[in-house]
């Protein structure tokens, strides 16, 4: 079995001051939990579904504190208008390849239905990207079972990232891309990121600042404005919705670093939520035991929210290995001998 | 045969002072087309599907102008952020109950895709209010076969109002409520207006300025803040998107004058586009013939907005007629015999 | 001396259920203050400033959690950015004519400056509508020490309304406009609105759904859209911003049920406060003693907002005088015998 | 006299791959004249003022195309609800210190209405950022000479960057900030940026993705998160308000790039507009030849935006000089050797 693929700390690649959290990953986020199901089938079935549990508790009857940040509203993601209206989430959040997404939500629904006698209205929360060049899309091959296998699997702890669950078919900066994380703490709170990668120019790759897509790029075919990247962001801060779709809105920073530039077909979204703020089936909100962040505290977090999205997306990229599918279309991971040389020299 | 129920006019109401187009709907809007699918099964099925196309050319190669405007964003509703970010529309728009959307999304991109080739990508849009008081909701039995069947039989000209298509299990101010449509003309412009009506205090309801709901409310268990209300918005105008989104806010207004309070838990979402403006499948912009219309031009294209608005809503609820479904759940059609007494006292 | 002019409630006129403050005015709203500072000068200056102080302490120190609602944004008001992105307002809050907005917020910072050593930075909120009908606006004729004067003056109890402050020089559908206010208690909580009128078509007027304007309009030279409407929303009601934008938002359904449509030059905006929840100079929220109403209580203070809206801006026509100003031009007061005639019918 | 502080491509660092204007400034948009009015009096006035002119033409009677971002909305910045509203700019803009912005707008009425016989409505456009470090803030130095003198002066071709004009005052990553501008040309059309710099974390500070904020940071007293930055963006590609908002937006990813975090106190944002596209005293929207660019050809202008914003940064401080101010505070330059040193290594 081959050497698994580095995480940039594994390049001794570090993003900003901030210690990250024991995972480095969005899991660090005491609760949340992480599940993957992969569908590689055949020649042209490169796809999958990931899904990010906030709490291990119902969360139709304990909704989380949520908030929403368009970087570019060119996606199909769905359940946007509800999270900005009451400020909560109140279903897993799946992510998955674009026209999946309304299939993966019917089957959210089944899922949430089972677990809520008498429910009769539901807020899924599905993003996605589209793994078309990989994938057969069309086909819609994420049904009911592999939504409730990615639920089922969720997990605490660390994360496979790269070409794995929603992220199996997906392009990074014209490489190979998919899942990635990382985690930052500051003051006591954890600052988590998830990222979905379907996005960038490979001329535009910069890795911890150094110009590496002006160095190298993959062959022709990649260059394309018609990616996305969902990003979700989870803490355990103490914050509004109001509080929480500021830092949301930071990781728009995280992606500039890296070289993203949010081209015109991309559909480019963060959802966050916090952990430490929720409301009840009543409709009540629970308040943190402290109150919220002050406002003018907010900033370390901005910080934390923008290194952990550089690194979440660096990751997505570093660890997805060379995949073929649909057509023969290949996606090659982006040559790690080339990182090392270029980032050590 | 019973005697039909009557519209607005039919009572000689009248709102506001801008002529009707000749049909008094949204079909008044040279080109749109609106489809009907009813399912009334059993005891416990009231639900439906309704769909509307903008032309009668393919929508996915050429888009028209739109435009979304939240009055109160409790709501499932399907693919706004990509109307917001791009200014269109393109596919046909469709309306059904709470928990179809999903279904009603998944089936309508199969529809598209029957006619795009090598379709990767698309933006269905669904608009939805909650009918589980007479309906079965969670069984989401709206399929393909609904949904297509609703596309098929679009037509132009009159409507169906009230307990028709996604309106069959509706409720609006208490009594049944349903599909509405009304239209205006001015300065040689239609606009037209079709409401989805599941919203309202009884108690609020004014016909006409005329309190009605301080005279005459249903029974019990009619005042819920569960409602919502879609409202569609068509026009020949030539409008660019940020026109459009001023022009879809002022259904707000009209919504207020017939007594709207939208509750918490209403979805109330207008959306909005103009057949004077399209956008290819490359994305460019078909400027319309004489440009589009100057700014300070858009005032009486508003109080048509808002008249055709408040007169969909008292049609969607005038035309309905009394249903019993669910657990025996009945709505009653408003009583004809008090609007008259009181309308005209 | 003349009678005064009644207010609508002294004409038997009640809009919707729900009980009004003891003073139906936005003080109401314990401890907040209104001053009015009233410019009648020669022939051609007829406009003045009306201060708003939510509490009597420094609001510096002691900011108010805020929210604001575009209805529509052709408006030079000040200070709205800070509110979205913060959730509060920390200055009292002024309405002047359009072009004394700059010079009226200036002094306001003097004003703040005095109070607060050391102050560098401070965010004035100040609302505008356009008394260019009856008042030399170029001259700009508010100066600090009218600014001032206002909030010196600002008192607790009943509120002058009509041709007062910064209603001196308004209209409203056509009449004599200006300030108008209400309140509405539901669930132990107040809602008031103070109104600045400077909107409507005359024909549009519709008084508690009565279609006034159908029946008795102004002279010429009233039809216009280059009016505007400025809202104040004052609760004690414990709110988040996002709750108090829900809520401000709601004040658009008043404005329709009066008859408003929100003309293309009409800048129409809610600025929302509530005393029940201060944020301290190191930008801590202070959570209210129990909590913040649940999200699914917020439906009968949206109907209160709704109600008082519509309250608040028939006093402000039927307060107002008729008076004459700039170059002859008059702005009559609603003929109140026709009022009486037409409602009591 | 001592040469000159560099620019950025004086240090050869050149930022993306496409190409600039002649003068690598906002001014390569034809038509576009910036002028500068700088205040240093005494020990304690370190300000000033700068104007934007779209074009040499009447403004009011030919408004441009605009379009505005919030990066973050703690900011006193004024004009902007109309700006997206009407999706317009009917001024020059102005930038300048935050206590001083409602006397330059006081200033910026009286020199339309000079030009504007009959003026009664004018919706001035002034950011700006805080310079209480340097100047003594609350003093409100800048007056009417100074914006005309500043309106006088304003010409095309190279622009004064550093301090000088509005950025007299700033501070930028710790170090001295000020005004920055930087153009690109891609497909025929140009896009400018010129900043306002006054934000920034010294130990975030990235030159080119270099982290030259990990190296070598000012001494105390410099890290701080109540800066801001106003990004101007002119371009002559024919774009309607909606696609330039989505261009400005991607100024952000700029923001990020060079390690802007967007602190809680920090008001960021961005204004941009075409001179492509104008709008008549009368709001018609005069159509370029040719249309609108397609939407999918929007994405080269979204990285020329990101690259001069990053650079038009970096040009704000390299080229501001060590000044110090109010109570003896300094602001060094950003030392030019150390810059050379770490970036040629």
């Amino acid at each position: 079995m081959p050497d698994p693929r580095p995480r940039a700390r594994d390049l001794n690649i570090t993003i900003g001051a901030l210690p990250t959290g024991s995972s480095n990953a969005i899991t660090d986020v005491s609760g949340v939990r992480v599940g993957h199901t992969t569908c590689i089938e055949g020649d042209s079935i490169r796809t999958g579904v990931t899904a990010i549990l906030p709490h291990s508790r119902n969360l139709f009857i304990e909704k989380v504190v949520a908030a929403v940040h368009v970087i570019n509203g060119y996606s199909k993601s769905l359940g946007l208008s509800q999270i900005v209206e009451t400020g909560t989430i109140e279903t897993p959040i799946l992510l998955t390849s674009t026209l999946n997404v309304w299939r993966a939500a019917d089957a959210l629904v089944t899922w949430m239905a089972e677990r809520n006698e008498g429910l009769i209205s539901v807020n899924p929360i599905v993003g996605e990207c589209n793994d078309a060049r990989l994938n057969d899309i069309l086909c819609r091959s994420i049904g009911p079972s592999h939504v409730h296998e990615a639920l089922a699997k969720a997990s605490e702890g660390a994360i496979e990232e790269g070409n794995v669950g929603a992220g199996t078919g997906m392009t990074g900066f014209g490489w190979k891309g998919g899942i990635g994380t990382s985690s930052r703490v500051t003051n006591g709170f954890t600052v988590g990121i998830l990222v979905l990668t379907n996005t960038g120019d490979p001329a535009e790759l910069r890795i911890d600042g150094f110009p590496f897509g002006r160095h190298v790029v993959p062959g022709p075919s990649t260059t394309s404005d018609k990616g996305s990247i969902m990003i979700l962001l989870a803490t355990d801060a103490p914050l509004t919705a109001r509080q929480l779709r500021r830092l949301t809105s930071r990781c728009a920073l995280g992606l500039g670093r890296i070289g993203g530039t949010a081209g015109h077909g991309s559909g480019d979204f963060v959802i966050g939520f916090t952990t430490a703020a929720t409301v009840t089936a009543d409709w009540e909100l629970m308040i943190p035991e402290g109150g919220f962040i002050a406002e003018n505290k907010l900033s370390p977090l901005f910080s934390a929210a923008v290194d952990a999205t550089e690194e979440a997306i660096l990751n997505s990229i570093l660890k997805a290995d060379t995949l073929t599918g649909r057509d023969g279309n290949t996606r090659h991971g982006i040559p790690l001998d080339r990182v090392r040389e270029l980032l050590q020299s």
